[in-house]
């Protein structure tokens, strides 16, 4: 696509920006002024000093997220700073209301100090139904969303550790249904030790996972090992790689079920992918190329091959996941995006692909399939409902049909 | 109106609030999606990253404001906290759309520290065009202003002071042409040492005043006052009250040109006006009950009498003046909202009103009057240019018949 870098210019120049702010009620007259506005504006204010739960009822909060960055991890192209991070944020403020009908913010940060955005985002808690951290980079990102977790009231999500996660877990559930193997029995090596990376791997341990490696540039990671370790890749030595396996990538790979890469371009041979178990299923995540071209994996024998890219079959793509687990959590007012939520939104992924439709070029549904979202978000309401982290319950069920009949697309 | 209170819960429950976020760009196809997103959304970053002013050219900062409170003095409530005060901040944002085309956002702090407010929102600034602070109490109110304006590179503005300072002045202008006074010979008594009366006094003494008089509930406010002083009256008492006048409100108004009231209920008798001198000014802003009533004022002797209220004749009304500031401050991409600016604002609205038209009930224009925020918009961008605090020249006459045009109502 030659012309891409001019046509996206021009979009963003010509509309100057991608979002905007708009008013929901009328204001024609003196009157809907004196209702919007002072004198009647004070009835909601007075009624929510009372009772601080009425804020759901009369103002946007309840459907409101900020998108929170300090523009340290933007896309591939690193620490560019708040306001080089702006248009992806406003970018994910669209993709929040055009996939779910949810109003986000964005929220471009002048501090890259965790501290200083751990206070910043606990400031501006009141105006927010939700938070959603985007692009900021490891090992900040997993003290900031922790801290955050704990001292705010609403739902907080990484969602480049969390969607990533999410999204990869139901493509895993679908190839290994396709494959014929069981999460309990398979050997995974994942590569790349960054907030995706570390996410799945937590993630697809909670889902039953035994044998897992991590590597990073320096090859598998291992309790103890005694170079290029931290406080995080740390605790995954001690969750992963039961058996101290020591070597590089290439050595740790041979054998292994599911290779997940969330590292760099073409990182993997096709003789890497030969050396694997029978019937590999390989995630070769990098952006813009990835680990291995899904054309060569297949030609060494991988099962099921997933990418970043929308050129490819079975993309991961984390639109799948964001809009609807905070429409979900949002529509219930859930204080938490907890595990069973997470595990809620793979589900509801992995399952709107029929075993009859199941194949090796479809284990992820389309980003542009309208029923994700509304079954997302169902999903997610009620696995907070029954892990009581609501505090308003619904019927999942009507949320899904609601938000179907409200999707346009 | 004995269901305005039921009327405008209804109205803020029914829509779950006043504001929510739109894209401005489609989002239809895969193809659309790599332009407001990833990948092509990589290019304007890339082009900010390498020239910080762009941002202004790719994204929604050039025209989106921070409604920013803390909550500590919101309308006539007092200190109700950021999330009792949500509702006023929403409807803010509503009004700066609807008069102005202005996208604005609430932010609700949760702390009343003004260190940590100054703070935060210099944090915030990547994302905004302009800082719009709204009901923070005096006298945090002064220095929250005062830092923000020096620490950060985007107009920030008070609206409580400077916009009620600038509406009350541009109906003193045109209440004195219809008396035949002139700002310098003009005795002005203030009662009422908060936010809004001291930045009236302050814009009025720029304008030629001399002779002012600022009283407090403990009476005139003079240079070593031995009682219920604190740095701001301190300031005030040296720029005004030359002769050191002391006593009560009812002593200093005795002779006095022009009442500006923005103090409590019932202050001013009819007997106070009537030992002003001949054909005094009143401007009565108390709300929802004024110091005196118009009807009374006018019947002891007040040639002209303007209230804080819509179903008076005068409404000084803030919303004559902070939209089409900011519209014009934002469209110059000017770095502060100077007080030639806001001297341009006053001008505009007062010479709305053109000597024909120009009565006692009829000194300040309507707030619906569509033709009030082009010109002050036009009239602000002037001055900023003018005054060198413009970073984009542009013709101020083409910006007027824009925003008239784009005016709906």
């Amino acid at each position: 696509m030659p012309n891409m870098r001019e046509e996206a210019l021009q979009l963003h120049i010509e509309n100057r920006g991608k979002i905007r702010v708009e008013s929901k009620v009328p204001l024609e007259s003196a009157y809907d002024l004196s209702l919007a506005y002072s004198p009647g504006v004070a009835e909601p204010c007075k009624d929510i000093f009372d009772n601080p739960k009425k804020v759901y009822d009369y103002t946007s909060k309840g459907n409101m997220v900020a998108v929170v960055s300090d523009g340290t991890a933007v896309l591939g192209l690193g620490n560019i700073g708040p306001e080089g991070a702006l248009p992806v944020m406003e970018g994910k403020a669209v993709l929040f209301k055009s996939f779910a009908g949810v109003d986000a913010f964005p929220i471009c940060l002048n501090t890259q100090d965790p501290e200083e955005i751990i206070r910043t985002v606990k400031y501006l808690e009141p105006t927010f139904g939700g938070i959603n951290l985007e692009d900021i980079a490891a090992p900040n990102c997993f003290e900031i969303e922790e801290r955050l977790k704990k001292e705010l009231s609403i739902p907080v999500f990484h969602d480049d550790q969390h969607g990533t996660a999410i999204v990869t877990a139901a493509g895993l559930l679908n190839a290994l249904k396709l494959t014929g193997k069981k999460m309990e029995d398979i050997m995974v090596v994942a590569n790349g030790a960054g907030a995706a990376g570390i996410a799945i791997i937590k993630l697809l341990l909670s889902m039953g996972v035994k044998d897992v490696i991590m590597c990073d540039s320096k090859g598998a990671i291992y309790e103890g090992r005694p170079f290029g370790m931290n406080p995080i890749k740390d605790s995954i030595a001690r969750i992963t790689n039961h058996k101290q396996a020591e070597g590089t990538l290439e050595d740790v790979m041979k054998g292994a079920d599911v290779f997940i890469g969330v590292s760099v371009a073409g990182s993997v041979t096709s003789e890497m992918v030969k050396d694997m178990n029978e019937n590999p299923i390989i995630f070769a995540m990098a952006n813009p190329v990835p680990e291995i071209m899904p054309e060569l994996a297949r030609e060494a024998g991988a099962a099921v091959v997933g990418t970043g890219r929308s050129d490819f079959p079975n993309q991961v793509n984390n639109v799948l996941a964001f809009p609807g687990i905070f429409r979900g959590a949002l529509e219930v007012r859930a204080t938490d995006i907890n595990e069973a939520m997470k595990l809620a939104a793979v589900h509801a992924i992995a399952e709107l692909i029929s075993e009859e439709e199941l194949s090796a070029e479809y284990i992820i549904p389309s980003p542009f399939d309208t029923r994700v979202a509304p079954r997302v978000a169902a999903a997610v309401a009620k696995a907070a409902i029954e892990t009581g982290v609501a505090q308003q319950e619904i019927d999942p069920k009507q949320l899904q049909q609601k938000m179907q009949a409200e999707s346009t697309r």
